[in-house]
């Protein structure tokens, strides 16, 4: 999809694997090589798509049935990638995006039952089926990943973050499953280590994007 | 779909049709024939439609890209089947909904240009397809239509009765060919005349759904 020199990016991963630091540190990165890069982030990063996101994140655990719930997502991502993501990328920037498609794929498609072929027929229809050129999954022995969450999150977790153990193993699964199924899209990385390190192996990852 | 004695009764038709008073009448009548009638309206009718219905319809005209727009649409409808519609039908209850997914068609995939079969895909999603037992199709003709609503709405019409003429009349065009390929689940009801006379056609256009 990319025009000249434009390119999309995306990171995925459960939560307390470091996306957030580490969308920061790329892009920080590609910007010190002279780069346009815009830094966005999903549910929101246009402002449809972050008054959608006070509707998905706010509220009881229960406040949406897990179909609405995929279609507000999807929403939010339609005006995200109509009024952000095409046109940045369009000018020839990057676009760095901490959670995209496959993010509701794992999580309504996953592990809350809907099935991964629902949520790519919602993303045909609002997004005409727009992929990254390059999916980073942060990956962490699981253990870790909770333990981190549990740091950083402790009496703060968003309606996501709440759920149990179960749930967030099988967004972890699904997410190794698509990276598996898709290697030109995908790289896994591994995101143990001084975050540094983590950026460094970020970087070789997109090298042949661009 | 529907549960012993339960019946879902949707009203559909271009703005300024008489819809809203309609419906209130027609569930007065059946409530004075012993029903137990739920009166609801799109987008809304539980409260998580109803914050989306919100986002909807306040804003500028051009706030909503298309695809986002049918999203939204197909999200408060799946919380407000899931939440209001299949369990007062359940329990034998009569819902008359102003406005249902032949809306959606009629205004997201016709006049916006995305496509039934889009729209439907949404639909399969995020409500199972569900479908009226019946619909009510209220036809005036055109000029009148339009000379009623701009007596109700000077100065205060929504997003979507603010659109053109040609917008509104590419509404009424597939309102009718949908009424037309479906004859078992639609009624065209002619809305000219005294109140009390269009509410006579619609008792007698769902006489045989009870």
């Amino acid at each position: 999809m990319s025009g000249p020199g434009g390119r999309f990016i995306s990171l995925e991963g459960g939560e307390g694997v470091g996306k957030s630091t580490q969308a920061r540190a790329l892009a920080a990165a590609l910007r010190a090589a002279g780069r346009e890069v815009i830094e966005t982030r999903e549910p929101g990063g246009s402002p449809g798509a972050e008054a959608i996101r006070k509707l998905l994140l706010e509220g009881a655990g229960d406040r949406w049935a897990a179909e609405a719930e995929a279609l507000l997502f999807a929403a939010a991502r339609a005006d995200h990638v109509a009024r952000t993501i095409r046109p940045a990328v369009a000018r020839g920037a990057w676009v760095i995006c901490d959670r995209f498609l496959d993010s509701s794929i794992a999580y309504q498609g996953g592990a809350d039952g809907l099935g991964d072929e629902a949520i790519r027929a919602l993303h045909a229809v609002g997004s005409k089926g727009l992929l990254p050129d390059r999916t980073l999954l942060l990956a962490l022995p699981e253990a870790e990943a909770m333990a981190r969450e549990a740091a950083r999150d402790a009496g703060k977790s968003d309606r996501f973050g709440a759920r149990d153990a179960d749930y967030h193993t099988a967004v972890g699964r699904t997410f190794r499953r698509l990276a598996e199924a898709d290697p030109a899209r995908w790289r896994i990385v591994d995101a143990t280590g001084p975050a540094e390190t983590v950026t460094a192996r970020l970087l070789d990852a997109i090298e042949d994007v661009g």
